[in-house]
């Protein structure tokens, strides 16, 4: 089985991630500038779909009016060469120092009304590029010390700043949807809306929360440790995974960003079968970079293994759903029954006080006694996983 | 300054607390069976407020009807000597093996029907008790490995459950509302509806979403490595504060269930802050385990302990927000900007794209040299913790 | 390929493990006891080398001698039957309340002297039953809060109990190790010697260094978020790999001892590279816990497993050394340079300095342009995981 | 009381710690270069006793012998002018990219060579200025992946590295003592030494031990979720605490490095009181970042904090010690019992054998039912701590 890309699998990476320049918190740049519109190239070459990017790694902040002009045009000369698409746009809030103590949610409101205004700008130019999804990371949105920012406050900005994006959107007819991205920590020491939960919730109390759904990162909610699969199956359960960004990660530390596959292994290939088989069909975005010991050589080897280690897991969820034993095993764990609802169609609360099979005449010792079984259907998993069935 | 507690500050106690023999994953109970009666008697002998219990708590599983009366009728004496009162119930659904793989989320359906026909029946004692906030831990609702669980299934059957609790609360006319417990993990892998944020999200799918909030516990969101101030911050915003769990942990790691004040100390402070500041009015409920090397005379200590931690910080609390150079520097540090809205009002995104001020004359570099003298007012905040003023 | 243990795969199995009855923190048992014979038979016919145990795993604490004897006898018969070695021994100093505040460092000095003697009694049962290997977990050796345990009085407790096991050993003239098994906490906040570092430390400061050797566990090192594979090599660097726990954890959270395999596989995959080819030749023994969903069938579905996964990244990680074009990666990435010392034969200090290509003349701005091509390399690693090359 | 720090106070603190610009992985600096010279006189008049530097922290990586005297000349006379110590020195080994692979265990043998001249010659210069400690952190030593990095290679490394700097110093005859700074993570993966005992275990296969020691940093520890005032015991007790590093962490998460005080203020307090009742005479070293949200003058304020917390700390241990009814407590805990040997003087395993008090008759469910009263003896501590004793 080969594992190459095409178009068709729907892979898109940001600019930001194969140009990273390996600058981190301890360190200088191990690698040079990249150009957009190299990095679109090799990544249609590649077998890539799509990319994305933030208003910054497009257009250098601060340049003129030509110069932007003349960015968006090579980047626009690229995708015209190769086809890719772009399916997703960003604003950087957060590299500059003026967004220190955040943006939409930063204390100075001049910085508040200058964080809008640069949204506002990049929106129209995701919607002249294609994009269909606008995605909100707030990256500096938070605190280091606890009176240094209320939160209920905080909150009232941020809704103010989503309500006038929705609003903009609406009344210029575009057909933009926004994603909002949950992260724990860091750059911050803590971050508002820290898990795809709070997300959800937020979202819930803005003006137009159809607008807006989530898109959350693998590694973000593995730096809280919790479980990818679990975080995303309740965002498709509440129909607002808008987008995703994969990646990898290895537990509660600092933001890894490592290529997709790396990191939690299992916990990757649970992600898969769930985007595959439970109705996901926006882009397999990957947000990852590639380690500061890689030369330019060494990014694409990165990018590259995101893909195909996604094929690869997207061949093992195959087989394992495909395997009749695993569907045997999955019925002797009862996926069957979880499936089916609790009360019978219709069935009342008086209904259900009114059956004495349910409680009067439950035998709980004797249910106890019922293995789940869930040691075999794992084992299954882990040899489809490995290829080391039969 | 005494730090005597009184029923007017609205402490209250889960009998599983002060009960709790210390049977821990590795060893024995290390103390005896506490008499229900005994519990009240001495917590409101301490100045508490308020008792609370899961049905097995005060009615051994399988209890005949008989013995449940009697162990009520003991009970009711023990509330009527002292005048303590019962706010908050809530249902074991986690400690007989029949609920080894969850209650409400349980593969079987036969348990799940159980499970519900348990809480039914404990809604009514509580009730009958005058409790006005019914607790739900979903304790074992959740996995250990990928396949065990399809989340939107348990999601779906989670929503029937409450949804059928919400019925019948509310054509029994009873005055009493839910509150959704959430936690990480432990006692399985993963459990559902992690965090506050989870269970908030959750919430709004259900049918009479007016009838459930959250009932946060301190180190549940601290076993996430998540800021309770802001996680609790963000139930409060959305209205959905309907009780909260006190008690203590040190980071990431097994539930420690310290008493409060022991674990992670400025955090502790700032909640309690928020709790008296932002409109939080119902009793503050310490959830915690006195620590197994406690003979009996040390679980009193260390209840009362909690209860005099809380009334300590209270009044550093208050004494931060009333000391005039806290408000200078609570305006130095912009939070007064913050609590400003970011648009004039009406503004609209248009009116918004015509101020020059915002975007086209804002000196970003010039912003950004201002200091947010965050480390100045977090100073202040220690020195009024540790009374080191002056 | 079959994935069929054998005994010289020298798979041994703790008597706790497949015999835990699923009590945990919140729960009863939901399996029943498990009679020490038919754990030997059963482990035997999966294909197991040997079997451990703690002394109350085989004679319940405070048994009779009569009783012990009759215990002692029934399990040496279903050795004798089946043929499985005992390799290594342990004693419980945790599940009894009296060893609530630890046992070699309890504060109570009784206590610490019965410790000592229980576990002199039992290294005596180890030697009879030809166990090479004692072990030592200091389940209860720690502490909630600060001032309850001097930590410097502590350690000096803990290497005076040490040196007198190692006393009696040698005056004894028995052939056993001593393997000191860490642990960051649970189920005390902090435990003593937290991990493999502090462990391998302490030793140096016994008495008799070279009878102590440490026994790591996988899911105790990576509840401290730590790399495995390094903690281990570190112990065989240092020539004290005794011993070694095998299971499986999902970072940092309660101790979940789930199958080996299971939790992070990627750790796993380099932790089975590591023990086969860095020379370690002891047992391979699973310290795990079936979880408490399964029945008594599923316990030895999931003690297979173990064995499976183990076997399964043996031929992995074979292949994966033998693959030419792994051994060209790793030279691109220059494993073979950090093979060859830094320094000349005999090079000084002065030498060192004398040596302009050194410093003066190493332009280190074009060595820094140099990749290291670990993407790559960790790519083909994952492909031969997952059996997915070519 | 008053909390102004003074030189006997022994405070000191980095040059980079002051001088920090506010880079982050997110970010760009929010604050200018700052000049050594006005850091000395800053810290100076702050009260500080000493500064402490990386080589390029004073001597920018790459500059001339010229630009190198007139740097020293330059920080001399600032020591003269102020009379700030100089008490240890360090070497920068990780921000130029030649490093991305580490420094003495890089896989380039030439960049080990190139790091080991680098560091001889900033010995020499701390040695000149008057410094006594050399603190090795080995920022980059570690990896992302599993094959790119053979530990037990990288650590005969590390080994080969100090030996040489041993003997350097030796030769030279210096008096300097080296102390191995361990942290777990961050910006590598995983870090070789990753804890306090790693570094421990590891100094005690070097060639001259007595020349090694440790410098813990409190963030270090705590991101790894340890225990720091037992992590620094254990060094006490191996008499390797050769110097300490303090700051403020909140948990498991990326690196915080705020200031003292700030983050765990309970595990603050014990780290303080374990200071200065165990003998610890260095230097009371920070190393912290004024977070990027303050500008010039927040740098000081957060700087100040740093002393003044630990003051504050100081006199509550003090206050703790010396109270009549916590003597009384730490001896109803058997704090005193736990300070006296297990054995008799002399008593050997046959002695010990023979006590039938100590195993036949010891009666260990009536030893279990003795409460350890470490609530009260914990409350104690915290009334002190937040002065809210009587």
């Amino acid at each position: 089985m080969s594992y190459r890309p095409v178009p068709g699998d729907r892979f898109s990476f940001g600019l930001w991630t194969v140009g990273w320049q390996g600058r981190d918190p301890f360190g200088d740049a191990t690698r040079a500038v990249l150009d957009p519109a190299e990095s679109v190239r090799r990544l249609a070459g590649l077998g890539a779909y799509g990319v994305t990017f933030h208003d910054d790694d497009l257009i250098p902040f601060g340049a003129t009016d030509a110069e932007r002009e003349s960015h968006v045009k090579r980047f626009r000369q690229a995708l015209d060469d190769t086809g890719l698409a772009v399916p997703m746009v960003t604003t950087n809030l957060f590299t500059h120092p003026v967004f220190k103590d955040g943006a939409f949610t930063a204390n100075d409101r001049d910085v508040r009304r200058f964080a809008l205004r640069k949204t506002l700008r990049n929106i129209d130019l995701a919607v002249e590029l294609g994009a269909r999804t606008y995605v909100c990371w707030g990256g500096r949105e938070g605190a280091e010390s606890g009176a240094a920012k209320d939160v209920g406050d905080a909150l009232d900005r941020l809704r103010e700043a989503f309500d006038l994006l929705g609003a903009y959107v609406t009344e210029q007819g575009y057909d933009l949807r926004f994603a909002v991205e949950p992260k724990p920590n860091e750059p911050r020491g803590d971050i508002l809306l820290p898990t795809v939960g709070h997300a959800l919730a937020f979202i819930e109390r803005l003006e137009r929360p159809q607008l807006f759904g989530v898109n959350p990162e693998v590694g973000h909610e593995q730096m809280a440790g919790l479980n990818v699969q679990h975080g995303i199956a309740q965002a498709l359960w509440a129909g607002k995974l808008f987008h995703i960004d994969l990646n990898g990660q290895n537990g509660i530390k600092y933001d890894q960003d490592l290529r997709f596959g790396a990191g939690d292994l299992r916990q990757a290939f649970w992600l898969v079968d769930l985007l595959e088989n439970a109705g996901y069909d926006g882009p397999r975005h990957f947000d990852f970079k590639p380690p500061r010991t890689e030369d330019a050589e060494g990014v694409w080897d990165s990018a590259a293994g995101c893909m195909r280690n996604y094929l690869i897991l997207r061949e093992r969820a195959a087989a394992f759903r495909a395997d009749p034993e695993v569907r045997e095993a999955l019925s002797a764990s009862r996926l069957d029954e979880l499936a089916r609802p609790t009360l019978e169609p219709g069935e009342t609360p008086a209904a259900l006080l009114a059956d004495r099979a349910a409680y009067e005449d439950f035998d709980a010792d004797a249910a106890a006694r019922r293995g789940m079984a869930f040691e075999r259907l794992d084992q299954l998993a882990m040899d489809h996983l490995l290829a080391a069935r039969g």
